[in-house]
């Protein structure tokens, strides 16, 4: 019996499996698209900012900037370098054009060097403003947009504060992680004595695809995670649930929020498949929804088995999450697996590192995320540390623009 | 004036360089070779253990154990069952037979799943022994090898207790990280009531080459790092210096010693370049030995400049780590870039997780490191923060062997 076969009679979620069934990893299906070799820029100009429709790349560096400054002119100039700055690195430069070899000797040089030789490796930066920028120190406070409302808190959560929020995000995603640590390492030093770094958090493989081009991955609790995400090629859905429309300044952009989920992985390594599979609602192997048979079949939510109860059970997480039960919520998802070494308790620190884009979080992010706080199965493994919310500005248009310039100008 | 040139120039240390030299990374040089392409497996039997001269993966997933059974016996097994699941995770199978979709759905699957569909990827598992585990617990303590002398104390060193040591270490180096994570993960689960993971580090970016076909990479300090490495095509030099020999349990095998190195990366991207690389005692650009052009030049330590003094300083790390100056001795270094977040003080949290292997450490890693912590002028902007020391076993040689046989039997 192939490996291949049990995906199918998983899916249907009445397996009575045999001993036996040995197969490598590797016959199994096709393997994920890894774009690890692509090395080629992504466009940093543009209407909306990169990073958010493109195609997910592998790794992530993510930064959570304070801003230490009190002076406008002085962020409103940083937010100029920065953009200089990141125009360059997204396609394959160095952050200043003296490099790391330096104009003089005796100056320090303007690059930091470590991805001297490296190529672009589809590196995107993309920023994001925080509420607490829109206090009183900048004089925007009556420019915050009503969607970036506080995030109301959820039941279970367990939020440091210390790895939660910041006046300035900045996310850098590439296919090789020593240029996102690269392109984070250069703005957290072109910005030192104007910004310091709150908090930063590393992912080490994307656990959503964001594009019908790529292969969907995997979390860390083995499932595959993006099958039913807002993709790239849904441009009626995005026009109405990514982008932020109207005449402010935050047209053409979006907004991010930003969740550390802590999975309790020894617990769920313990939790029988079939447990497993009630508690998203779609089978391990092939990720198709229970009751169906492949990954991008279409839930039957009210479908039942044999034993008269839903496939799907109530408190499954891809119902819960579902736009049919949140008033058509949708999110574009673009999340990470982490580990962060142990806990100091003999487990590794490990999990997801949840982001999401849309256009208003009050009707997307806080609606599906009640619900799951509620209700989710999955509950009982996940623990959720630090929460993040920014408004994503538009893209830059030219060289003439800036990360920004619609909120300041 | 090219930045080719440029580097020619800073190798000579009299670099005075005009404005304009403005140059894509990717003009520079090769892109450095990263295999993250590479998903073939590498052999796990063998003489020695894999991960050692393996050409260096680009990824790092190191996990400390310390054993909670008392029982030898159960050590002894889990060591086999490490073994067998060692055996076919190298190989781009499943931790165990049953995988991810179980034997049974009503039992736990046999493996986590994260890498279901994801080749082998170069997957290397190593495995040390700790001088804890040579305690009285296991009866092993008259088979402590005397290599394994627990390390002096360095000056200015700031070692954490709860990052360092542990009883057991597995090393997973891949070139995917969800394959190396995934690895460690399965291992730690076997493990579940015998072993508890002390500490583990990500690491994310090779820091070194382990053979002469693999370009050199750069560290966090921007600089080439690995060029003076011993490599798989020293084979005079790896009988000498790096495979334990004689009679006893540990032939065949070799010491490893891990340091975390914090760097202070804002102080050091404050320093000139000339300053930097009178640090390194090479340049930044092509990475030679001062005085000299090209990478691979030898260096020439009496060599002085116009001024009379030497090329390479008195302080400088590669003069004071040479084996010129430490009565021969040679490592091999196998290190990872490392950034884990930041600080809570607005910095980022990186440097260097160094891993050196060799026959002895008392003629190797300790006179290399007594000379560094002494005079090095790099000490200014580094900080060692964890400390490893580990026997690793030879090779598993074949289905019927396992880690430490010859240790235990
Ligand atoms: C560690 C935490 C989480 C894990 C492991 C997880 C995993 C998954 C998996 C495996 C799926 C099914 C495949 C797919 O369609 O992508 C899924 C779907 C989904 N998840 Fe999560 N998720 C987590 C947290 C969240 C959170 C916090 C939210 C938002 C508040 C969320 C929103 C969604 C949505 C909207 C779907 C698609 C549902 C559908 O339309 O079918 N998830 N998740
Ligand atoms: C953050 C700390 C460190 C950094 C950034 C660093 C960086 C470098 C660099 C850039 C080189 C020159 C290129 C090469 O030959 O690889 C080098 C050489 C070397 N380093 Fe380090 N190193 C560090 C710590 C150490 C430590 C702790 C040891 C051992 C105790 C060590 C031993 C060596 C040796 C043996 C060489 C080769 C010297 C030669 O034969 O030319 N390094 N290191």
């Amino acid at each position: 019996m192939s490996r291949r076969k049990l995906f199918g009679l998983g899916a249907a979620g009445v397996a009575a499996v045999g001993a036996g069934a040995v197969a490598t990893r590797s016959l199994l299906e096709e393997p994920v698209a890894r774009a690890a070799s692509t090395s080629d820029p992504v466009p940093f100009y543009g209407e909306h900012q990169a990073g958010i429709v493109t195609p997910a790349q592998d790794r992530l560096h993510f930064v959570a900037f304070d801003v230490i400054t009190d002076k406008r002119a002085e962020l409103v100039e940083l937010l100029q370098e920065w953009t200089a700055a990141a125009a360059r690195l997204t396609q394959g430069k160095d952050a200043g054009t003296f490099g790391a070899i330096g104009g003089s000797p005796e100056a320090a040089p303007d690059d930091t060097g470590e991805a001297l030789g490296l190529p672009a490796s589809g590196l995107t930066l993309t920023i994001g403003f925080g509420p607490s920028l829109f206090d009183d120190r900048f004089g925007l406070a009556s420019r915050r947009p009503a969607a970036l409302a506080d995030l109301p808190k959820f039941p279970g959560e367990q939020l440091v504060p210390e790895i939660s929020g910041g006046d300035i995000c900045v996310q850098a995603c590439a296919h090789d992680p020593q240029v996102a640590v690269h392109a984070i390492r250069n703005l957290a030093r072109i910005g030192f004595g104007k910004v310091s770094v709150k908090w930063s958090q590393l992912g080490f493989g994307r656990t959503s695809s964001t594009s019908r081009a790529q292969s969907t991955p995997r979390n860390l609790m083995g499932f595959k995670d993006g099958t039913n995400n807002m993709k790239l090629e849904d441009a009626q859905l995005l026009r109405d649930h990514l982008w932020a429309s109207g005449n402010d300044w935050m047209a053409g952009g979006t907004y991010m929020v930003t969740r550390k989920i802590r999975m309790t992985i020894e617990t769920w390594d313990r939790t029988s498949l079939s447990e497993q599979e009630a508690i998203f609602g779609r089978d391990k192997g092939a990720g198709a929804p229970l009751g169906r048979k492949a990954e991008f079949d279409t839930p039957d939510f009210n479908a039942t088995g044999p034993d008269g109860q839903p496939y799907i059970k109530a408190d499954a997480h891809v119902r819960l999450a579902h736009p049919s039960h949140n008033g058509n919520a949708h999110l574009l998802r673009r999340g990470y697996n982490y580990v962060d070494g142990s806990d100091g308790l003999g487990r590794l620190d490990a999990g997801l590192f949840f982001i999401a884009y849309q256009r208003d979080p009050r009707t997307a992010f806080v609606p599906v995320q009640t619900n799951l706080a509620k209700h989710d199965a999955l509950n009982e493994y996940i623990k959720h540390v630090s929460s993040g919310l920014f408004a994503c500005p538009p893209g830059v248009r030219d060289a003439g623009d800036y990360w920004g310039r619609t909120l300041f100008a």
